[in-house]
């Protein structure tokens, strides 16, 4: 209950090495992990660490912004690359690397790139970590939603490549247990971590060790495994479902592709449509969907990203209609 | 147990509202308050709003080193000034004023100042709001243990002063639940306010909702007023008891006062003594004391602060008897 080291709770952060180390295949010691209050603040004390005025800082155009926010905060300067079915561009990053000289750091989602869902392919995942290595610039990965992947094979994170040098991993517990809990992690270098100590004193002392050691318990007696199987399937499911309801009703108007994992769907109207405003008539009807301003870097992107977690069948099947009946 | 609003759980903030008004005499409204993860994140939050590359902070020395810290991360200057048996000593503050032109916030803490225990003086009090406002420089009021006071009547925060017009006011509940209880709170402008959340979505998202909720439920009860009004009776009596035991041993060897709140003793030597060395001795024999060089600015400062709520009565006479034995 009294204060305690900055890092995070250490047979916590035991834990969450284990499970890196053996089910995402990385290679990790004790001191290349902290323990944060969820993903976000992984990005923030990264970036703080990390960067410095007028840093080049590269992001997938559509994707995460609240990260972007972080990288600003910093004093970087952000430079989009674009996103198609097989994650980020690679050549549109050489691009930057030849105009710009160098870059900082790349942000990227490849398991499920947000807001598109596409899982980063393996030859661009190659081509990605010799680059940085080439260019000396670091990979912050941020694996938002690593649990919830339906497909037959997992796929590992690029930090876990076994020549991947600089690499900023970043996980999350508010996905598996809830969003109210905010407990994520980063691992890093050394280095990078030992800073990173250093300014969480200075931001808000430690984190929440009871909370950890809460959820500690549930990682030891199985009850997080047995939770994520059984959410697993649930939500696979519930994919599945959502897949056939779009295909009912939306099919001639969007296009899309089943996500591999994670809790969205990613749809394209065929014709180039004012979404924003689509987004406010949905309002009106009771549906919430992410205004497509909150993840384009200028223009907005003709795409709706629609998450299916929270909602039941009914009301998958309503929110669909009502967006066909205005597109 | 989802994502929600980056300035706190709306019962909670009202109820410390409720609690700042009409127990320490301040006037604020729903959006003036912000709740964070203990003071420590307050002060953090309001140096990288408040404070631009270059400002001057004036602060207590000896002090509270995390405080400055959090300064200095904005890229503020540091400007010290001494404290005597009254507080912060008003002419050196004036000196400042006439040598740099202008300051941007002085930090204080003024109910019982740390390290050296003292309450600041109502004439010191006063001048300090008149500088304030002729000046435009802001009050940042650490006032981390208000609730532990055992004179005969409450002494109110400078911010609550009726022409106070710049002021930022922290709280923690650390010291009243549990330090690993990370949940503290500022009050300020509106305008402070407002840039605050936003810095907040960037860092972590939101507090603890949860447990602002648990500890509402806490006040709302009356447990807190009952837990306060035992825990001041014992902390009472247990200071009595240890200036009974300073007397006893130590006072031919220091000076010291006793003081009229928090939880602590400050004790100065009557010789210059070197006090980092005693602390290393003191550690051998189990008794772990805050080095001077913690809470001074420049050169070690000949006082010693000595913390008493956590120990039982034979561990502070054994305490006090050995550092008699060294000094």
């Amino acid at each position: 209950m009294g204060y305690s080291n900055a890092s995070g709770d250490t047979d916590f952060r035991n834990a969450i090495i284990q499970m890196l180390n053996f089910k995402r295949g990385m290679r990790l010691s004790a001191d290349e992990i902290f323990i944060t209050r969820g993903s976000q603040m992984a990005m923030y004390l990264s970036a703080q660490c990390l960067l410095r005025k007028g840093d080049h800082v590269v992001v997938e155009n559509p994707g995460y912004k609240p990260a972007w926010q972080a990288f600003k905060s910093a004093g970087a300067q952000i430079l989009p690359v674009g996103v198609d079915n097989e994650g980020l561009i690679i050549e549109d990053l050489k691009l930057l690397l030849e105009n710009y000289g160098s870059i900082k750091a790349i942000y990227i989602t490849p398991h499920h790139q947000f807001p598109t869902t596409v899982t980063l392919s393996l030859p661009r995942r190659l081509e990605l970590v010799t680059l940085s290595n080439k260019h000396g610039f670091t990979i912050i990965e941020d694996d938002y939603d690593n649990e919830f992947h339906f497909g037959q094979r997992p796929i590992l994170p690029v930090s876990s490549f076994e020549n991947a040098e600089n690499f900023i991993y970043i996980g999350t517990m508010s996905k598996i247990v809830a969003p109210a809990l905010r407990l994520g992690y980063l691992a890093a270098s050394r280095n990078l971590i030992a800073q990173v100590t250093e300014l969480r004193k200075i931001i808000d002392v430690q984190g929440d060790n009871i909370m950890a050691q809460a959820v500690l318990q549930l990682i030891n007696e199985g009850h997080i495994k047995r939770h994520l199987r059984k959410a697993t399937l649930h939500y696979k499911n519930k994919r599945d479902f959502f897949e056939k309801v779009i295909n009912q009703h939306l099919s001639e108007k969007v296009n899309f592709h089943k996500p591999e994992g994670g809790l969205a769907f990613w749809l394209t109207p065929k014709q180039e449509t004012n979404l924003s405003k689509i987004a406010v008539k949905l309002l009106d009807k009771g549906i919430q969907i992410i205004s497509p301003q909150d993840f384009s870097f200028d223009k907005p992107i003709n795409g709706l990203r629609l998450g299916y977690a929270s909602l039941n069948e009914d009301q998958l099947e309503y929110g669909i209609k009502m967006i066909s009946s205005l597109l």
